[in-house]
């Protein structure tokens, strides 16, 4: 066996959250639990993208119109669209073949460390969506968890001091996660910490791994929506998108990975190779692409009808982390994000658990506890907006309620 | 970089034929070529199935029925289905926990090695589905590529005097891929031949990766239709299917792996792990499942009518796979499968390449060379069923003209 995998943490934290509830649900019965822990949507389809997904299934219907193998790389239907809409409309030189379709960030940002040699040096903001974590320590790239970390990490530690976005580093990273807007802490960068982070990987050599997934959630229009917005990033960085959050697919799955041509890794005498290269011979031999009545749905994001509607859907979450913000803020916690995201941040002033516990037993109300996604995660938890507007209101009415009595 | 990618064959063999094909049209545009080459289905959906497809976009469509992120293991309602009537009915003892959905054969045959130690000794069937060999060389557990093979592999060679179906070996090998109805001869193992590898396997405390992915196209009775038909394969063997060929999903993309709770891996100390523990967590970290109305039209293949349309489609090609055999046969090839898979493996008399040439050039039929599945298949083509009846029969004839001219 890959021995690697026994150094993983085995209490997954949405299991250890699963059984909490369990048992709480089990000792109160007649109490309704409201979900504002994990970050899965809860809002139907659009109707453009619903029409768009039967068309393509009845194309699968008749031998004509009948669609076998699909390109591992995505349609060039969808490709065309992602390039023109989510780029060059904002500025950014991507091009359709620099665009990969895939069935999810999670596997994307999950496998694209498959390209990387075994003993590069790896960043990753504490705290974090655990994916990046846990896959290169299955690959064998750290050491064992002691005190709450894997040893051979960077840890680029996001705190109230720095708002939670981490500079970089004085020493020298090969690999750098970012996630913006973040999951957990639901922040932003700025355009200049952002240009602080492109710099340094030109300077270093370093590859970013940008994790966009929450994009569509950016209202602040001072704030880049595409590291590519950056001079220079087009050589140092890959973005990876979704469409779970942004168009409800979280069930539907579709997303997909930007790669630039000038995107280059190292071999052993330092000779450049294209990562766009090894990404599609990767993606050729160990994927079959998206099925393709999902590529149809996906394509109707990109109509005008479909921009409308997607964007309603976000700003609903939006409202949503609103409330949610200002209802916290005014029971006098310390809050963060829900402004440009749809996950707010809230300082527990004790411990992860602790609130996350006080708020099932006190509310019936799930949380994510901060502690979950790493050690700078204490003493926070997480704040969902995805879910419907009176159930969110009535877990802040619950919320309010249970710490008006405190 | 992953320096194990440069050892990688570049002119992969589809993108050859691809280059061949597209000199060919250029030099003759008013022949039409048909395509006999490429293992993808060319049949619509069938009704069951499309109804149950629109059905799960349906309820995509509203709040109440909509559904976010499934389980990564795949939906209960499928794996059910899956256990019941792909394993019990047919007298293997599998249950729905033992099952994992996923998008692709192509994906879990290539992801799966990720769960073994980078040092194992590793035997591949000559010629194979060249996946298997692939995803091993970017993993590193190979040398380079010397004389057509690469270092460190175990090849166990199918030719015709073992009817293509390799018998153990004398020494030891700790991981074994078989490919049975296989790709690319159209050959099928008798029960007493994977009994035998079955009692290897036992006796060496080795794992069989079994793909299944051609399962449904066996007719005669003798042949299992699952390694978990021979007693005591539960220990020491895993199962991929495929709804691709049988049911026309190549470009809807659903399949599913099997493994038995008593299939164990071994770490450093000798102690036993589970492998299907193994495999559920690196699929909860690095997938997300499969999409759900893919999952709600797979599930159509169950129903008595779904599986009424799917034997018939699967006779359709089996029936297509016939005329090829008897043509070939008729004009002096000697010609192996095609019986129960819907491959037909033609010797050539000449190199796979010059009968290749002769095809396109002669009658503007694609085939596949056998060479590029390995240094056994040098001598041989594959031709594949998988087109409508008169473009059979045409391309049939064709050759048929060809051939008496020779």
């Amino acid at each position: 066996m890959n021995t690697h995998y026994k150094k993983l943490q085995s209490s997954y934290l949405f299991s250890k959250i699963g059984k909490k509830v369990g048992d709480f649900q089990a000792a109160n019965p007649d109490q309704r639990v409201i979900k504002l822990g994990i970050g899965d949507v809860t809002h139907a389809l659009s109707e453009s993208i619903l029409s768009a997904f039967h068309k393509g299934v009845d194309d699968q219907g008749s031998d004509e119109s009948f669609h076998g193998y699909g390109p591992e790389q995505g349609y060039a239907f969808l490709r065309d669209k992602i390039a023109e809409y989510d780029y060059r409309r904002n500025g950014c030189d991507i091009s359709p073949d620099e665009i990969f379709v895939s069935d999810g960030a999670k596997c994307d940002t999950g496998n694209i460390q498959e390209l990387f040699s075994q003993d590069i040096s790896i960043g990753v903001p504490d705290p974090v969506y655990p994916v990046y974590v846990d896959t290169n320590v299955m690959a064998g790239r750290t050491g064992e968890f002691v005190d709450g970390r894997y040893e051979g990490l960077h840890y680029l530690e996001g705190n109230e001091s720095n708002g939670f976005v981490p500079s970089p580093p004085d020493q020298h990273i090969d690999l750098i996660y970012l996630c913006f807007p973040n999951n957990p802490t639901g922040t932003v960068a700025t355009r200049e910490q952002l240009a602080e982070w492109v710099a340094y990987a030109r300077r270093e050599k370093s590859l970013i791994l940008f994790d966009a997934a929450y994009v569509e959630f950016i209202r602040d229009e001072s704030i880049p929506k595409s590291i590519y917005e950056i001079p220079g990033a087009r050589e140092v960085a890959v973005e990876f998108r979704s469409y779970s959050k942004t168009a409800g697919f979280t069930g539907t799955r579709c997303a997909y990975t930007v790669i630039p041509s000038e995107c280059m890794v190292y071999d052993e005498d330092g000779s450049p190779h294209s990562l766009k290269d090894l990404w599609l011979r990767r993606q050729s031999t160990k994927f079959n692409g998206v099925s393709y009545p999902v590529q149809k749905a996906a394509e109707a994001i990109y109509t005008e009808k479909g921009r409308q509607e997607v964007r309603a859907l976000s700003d609903y979450y939006l409202e949503n982390a609103k409330l949610i913000r200002n209802k916290m803020t005014g029971l006098g916690f310390t809050v963060y994000g829900g402004e440009n995201s749809p996950y707010v941040w809230v300082k527990a002033g004790e411990s992860s658990w602790e609130l996350f516990d006080e708020l099932l037993e006190k509310a019936a109300v799930v949380t994510t506890p901060g502690a979950g996604f790493g050690s700078c995660g204490e003493g926070f938890i997480r704040i969902s907006s995805f879910n419907h507007r009176d159930q969110v209101e009535e877990a802040l009415e619950r919320i309010a309620d249970a710490f008006a009595s405190r």
